[in-house]
């Protein structure tokens, strides 16, 4: 640690997240210029910050609005003032006192359905407790989850005319199947799919007299790779902002402007077999291995210096709870760094939603390149 | 929800861990007769449970003894009284102030190393401190991580004479390579070696005038499989307690033991793909896919009823961050039980600890069947 930059590193317990906050603010700048020429609004998804002062860059305004995953993060942003969201998981009819609750102190927080069972339980939900809820139909984009067919009439009209007791706002869809791709053509493919799934239901319902002034669309690959979004109202996406291996599998962003890495000390060496071994596992890194399945497999992440420059070829070639093995990928030709006991490194994540999750707070990187601001996040639910 | 038994799961928030008492008590009674039998001594492993209700079933008295994976864990359990602690994993010198400040509350809190730079870090900490630090010495037991191997006597000894400002205690291994293994003889094998290359390290450091009073292995697969632990003074281990379905690919505890289950939701189906959603994607479950490498993949993990038995040939076979996809295995000729949006399942988890560190709490179901007591646990460094 002798020589070290001041760069406040050195006074935080590893493991920890870092964040970089001028990376942040750049990926939330590029997307927002990218919405604005397709005119559409931004209701940026916070499933991955889950944090307020994250919240805070990537909204429109301190009121939203956002997307969450969560009645958790719907009372934690609420309580921060947030006041329009969209709890993008279809709702189990017990979670709807939660939902109500979370309206009553203000916020206009709206459920996502997809069947005749769960709207006629948000209408009687309604109807109780003279509150219409919001709500809009899911539907699927691409066969990857839930969801109403696009093309399905019957059923997108049955469920819309259940929501009599509440009040329908439109649909909402999620092209997942996009985060196999990584041809920017089948990308921007897949974000017209979308597109078009989402306008021949809004059709649909607004043919059979319903309201549909809502059309939320949002992955973060197809927001990136749009090229035309007419009909829609609004694209979410979240992981963008922070970025990650995965996503830069896919194309939707660059290496150098991934914004999260997880602080890591150096534990030991094994010398004979050209490992490292530091202090962050999988339980600080997460278990996701979603990289796996791309071209370049990043282990369970790529290994920056303290500055967040890629050592070549270095990467958390496996991992245990609190052990990280770092070792240079199979055929590299590249030199081992010099790595002492104690020396500290920053890695870049497979997936920054799930190693968020790991942790309870980011540590800020500012513009002065010091590790300074602690941003809390929650988790559970 | 109607005709649900009086369970005490309706008033859960999903997704929630679900622990049963009467299994982890099982658990935990069969590894102390089999420990007994052997004449060794127990020190679990708490990084599994994190909680300290579990410690207090699974220690031998309220002080201990005890393994720990982090230092927050150390800093918990000492608050909470336990006074005899091994932290398992290879010691940074920056992280010495806070052991030493748990053994200033009165824990005897020792560490693990396997280097001469940090025993010459743990004996200059030790002298500036006036407070001489008990260390153990990581042997490798199988080439799968950190330590010495153990024929390596120049760098035992090196090591141990390094300690000379410290207190060296002893001898640490873990046989993680146990973990790839399913049968029998080939465990009871892993064991044996990891006992012999215990006590071939232990004799080398005694043979040069060292101390060497703990001779500590560990890890649930050997030991559930040792036949004799001659020369071996305690084992360490930990996710047997709750079991998992990785522990039981690996044939060191039965799916009927295991303890440790989420508790979902219904949210959706997709009668199309037979597909039933719920509210316990991969952010409940952890992103731990462990048994895709086992004979039997369980995807996500197995789909109990709220009794906990589990549906013929049902899995949560894809996730997302908040939905969980439950399908059939492929192939399979069992029928899709009929789960309404609302109905609750229980989920048998891959991996107990990974599983376990996505909550803050466990809701535990003791011997009338009933969930009552929540137990808290932590998370985090």
């Amino acid at each position: 640690m002798t020589g070290a930059p001041d760069d406040g590193l050195d006074a935080l317990e590893t493991p920890c997240l870092i964040l970089d906050e001028g990376r942040v603010r750049a990926n939330l700048a590029r997307m927002r210029a990218h919405l604005d020429r397709l005119g559409v609004a931004f209701r940026p998804h916070l499933k991955t910050a889950k944090s307020l002062d994250v919240a805070r860059l990537a909204m429109a305004g301190p009121e939203g609005p956002a997307t969450v995953s969560t009645l958790r993060e719907a009372e934690y942003f609420a309580e921060g003032g947030v006041r329009d969201m969209i709890y993008a998981v279809g709702i189990a009819p017990g979670k709807l006192d939660r939902v109500g609750a979370v309206r009553r102190r203000g916020a206009d927080l709206a459920v996502t359905l997809d069947s005749v069972e769960q709207a006629e339980a948000v209408s009687a939900w309604s109807r109780r407790h003279g509150d219409p809820l919001p709500a809009l139909i899911e539907v699927d984009a691409d066969g990857h989850r839930s969801g109403v067919k696009p093309g399905d009439a019957e059923a997108l009209v049955a469920i819309g005319r259940a929501l009599d007791g509440a009040a329908l706002r439109g649909v909402l869809l999620h092209a997942g199947d996009s985060y196999a791709l990584s041809d920017p053509e089948a990308l921007a493919a897949a974000a017209e799919a979308e597109r078009a799934a989402a306008v021949e239901a809004a059709t649909t319902l607004r043919a059979a007299g319903l309201p549909c002034p809502v059309v939320s669309v949002g992955s973060t690959p197809t927001a990136r790779f749009a090229r035309d979004l007419t009909g829609v109202t609004e694209v979410r996406a979240g992981v963008f902002m922070f970025g990650d291996l995965f996503q830069a599998g896919v194309g939707a962003v660059a290496v150098d402007d991934i914004a999260l890495t997880v602080l890591a000390t150096v534990i030991g060496h094994r010398r004979d077999t050209g490992w490292i071994i530091t202090d962050a596992g999988w339980m600080a890194m997460s278990r996701d291995r979603g990289t796996a399945r791309q071209a370049v497999d990043q282990g369970y992440g790529v290994v920056c210096d303290r500055a967040g420059r890629p050592y070549p070829d270095l990467i958390v070639a496996d991992a245990n709870q609190e052990h990280g093995i770092l070792a240079l990928r199979k055929g590299s030709a590249a030199a081992l760094p010099d790595l002492p006991v104690g020396a500290r490194v920053r890695i870049l994540p497979n997936h920054a939603c799930a190693t968020g999750a790991q942790h309870g707070r980011y540590h800020v990187v500012g513009a002065d390149g010091r590790a300074g601001a602690v941003w809390p996040r929650i988790n559970g639910w």
